[in-house]
């Protein structure tokens, strides 16, 4: 081993180290390094992954205004009570005109950062299209590795990417509130699809009844193959009421999971899920790095070459590049 | 080359000569094709490439209810009416709670049909997940070379799939109506930053002028490094009222695209966004054809191996794929 080498892999312990004592500098340090691209991340994950697989992860999705932090506040607060640790990640769209919003709420949520069996982390999507899936199931690892016994992952359900995020954890709480019209029933629609608990906060608010009777309607149409079926539960996480309810009904999901086989077929997509993340971002990664996707979109466009094209150039290089550096000891492992 | 070959390559020589003519069977069965995989499909686009990039491409986006069906209705019609050729592509989320309503909407253009300078298409997300935007980038090369003057491309705008397929069109439409609340303009954020033109439909309802001033103020917050600030035009599409000043929008933003340069680099954008869709698309099938991304899970499960692991071993599996089939030729091209 090289010098430099063996320094890297000292860094490594130790953080591995700081990870087990659940240190917040050596988990937000592995956090980072997870939101990253490379090598370093590869093998922080090969390292704490036989630790992982015990914590119990809820996500937590809905539109904005929902309450969704206010309510994974409460949530934390009551597993606390109850002597259990919570992890949170929290993934907010940083887009300019909702990213001052957000934070406004992480600051909410100040209190518990002071508690050493709570950690609070926010992870942003600006710039991570599509690798912001991968880096949150990452950062869901190094907390479960840290020994959390929950981990709740909170993120604005607005698009494809942050359904990824919250797809394929144990439970899906979906968090909705009385009055959304019509027309944000139907942008719903692809959450209402990967809903484990329906949860309408702010249910103090007229046209609650409404909402329940809508929400049943949309679960009357769905056609689905599982035994489950969503349950409604009404909070005013603000008041801290239903906290206890949505918690009974998090364990009700569980219990139904293990039971029924379906906990490990979640497993088996979340590692499905996982594993195309990483095979996309290293071909666009082995492209660039051998013939440089920028010049060869270049090249396209002087040439006026169709896309399969220019790919199939790309693929090439990706190809030549793997054949150089790396293919021999991969197949000497799978020989 | 063999009698199967050559069979194929008539079989599309005909398809080519069908679709220059603008005949509906060859347009569908060319659309068909390029929903799906494989070698036809890009055997299809390469061959028509270098007929395409004469056709004004608009993306018309909006969440369910702001009346986009109607609007690409009347905006067909007016081109129509201008003596100018029109190709529309709908696509539909196909989720089982709204499915029904937009196939209705779809039923109100039936007398289009009968239009030969008029060519209309559904084409539906279920089960494209991030290969939709390949597919209608894909459908928009076959209209362009079919010689369509005007594409106009259709899409809900709730998830990051319905995104990229508008993204990198020549100008794109973001429809809305009076009297959506706070939360829907949160959830519209991801669109306000790709909206070229804003329309107000239905702006005979009540609030319209503060839909006016709530998207003023949108913008006012919005950094942007464009000289190009969106206009925002009210119409009633249904009485046919003020689609002249969207199409005059419509206008004048493709000649501030042209003069800035900014249509080169839209152009730039979408080969790179087509590249990159490409190059996934294939890791993965290769992956999967080598070694079987199912049986690698399944293994990954068994042995609990990290997803970096299982990935490695894919990618070594396609890239000895490619070192057997495809690599040789590839290399002598590039050379």
């Amino acid at each position: 081993m090289t010098t430099a080498a063996s320094a890297e892999a000292a860094v490594l312990d130790d953080l591995l180290s700081g990870i087990e004592a659940r240190k917040p500098r050596a988990l937000a340090r592995a956090i980072t390094l997870v939101e990253r691209a490379g090598e370093q991340r590869r093998e922080l994950i090969r390292r704490l992954y036989p630790r992982t697989g015990r914590a119990r992860v809820v996500g937590i999705t809905g539109p904005p205004g929902a309450g969704k932090s206010t309510l994974v506040d409460r949530l934390a607060r009551h597993l606390r009570e109850g002597g259990e640790t919570v992890g949170i990640l929290a993934v907010d769209p940083t887009s300019p005109y909702t990213g001052g919003a957000l934070l406004g709420d992480r600051i909410r949520m100040q209190s518990l950062y002071l508690d050493p069996g709570t950690y609070i982390r926010s992870m942003a999507t600006r710039g991570a299209m599509g690798g912001l899936a991968r880096a949150s199931h990452d950062a869901v690892d190094v907390l479960d590795a840290a020994g959390f016994d929950w981990i709740l992952l909170e993120t604005v359900g607005v698009g494809q990417d942050e359904v990824d995020v919250v797809r394929s954890v144990d439970t899906v709480l979906v968090v909705t509130v009385p009055g959304l019209g019509d027309d944000i029933q139907a942008i719903k629609a692809g959450l209402m699809e990967i809903a484990d608990v329906f949860v309408i906060n702010k249910a103090d608010r007229d046209g609650v009844d409404r909402t329940v009777h809508d929400l049943e309607a949309m679960l009357g149409l769905a056609e689905t193959q599982s035994a489950w079926r969503p349950p409604i539960v009404q909070t005013v996480a603000t008041r801290n009421e239903g906290i206890d309810g949505v918690l009974a009904e998090i364990q009700h999901h569980r219990r139904h999971l293990r039971e029924s086989g379906e906990l490990a077929e979640r497993r088996r997509q979340l590692l499905r899920l996982r594993v195309e993340a990483i095979l996309k971002e290293r071909v666009l990664a082995e492209a660039d790095a051998s013939l440089g996707l920028e010049a060869q979109i270049e090249r396209g466009l002087a040439e006026h070459d169709d896309p399969y094209r220019v790919a199939d150039r790309l693929y090439a290089g990706a190809v030549r590049s793997a054949n150089g550096e790396t293919v021999t000891a991969a197949d000497e492992e799978t020989a």
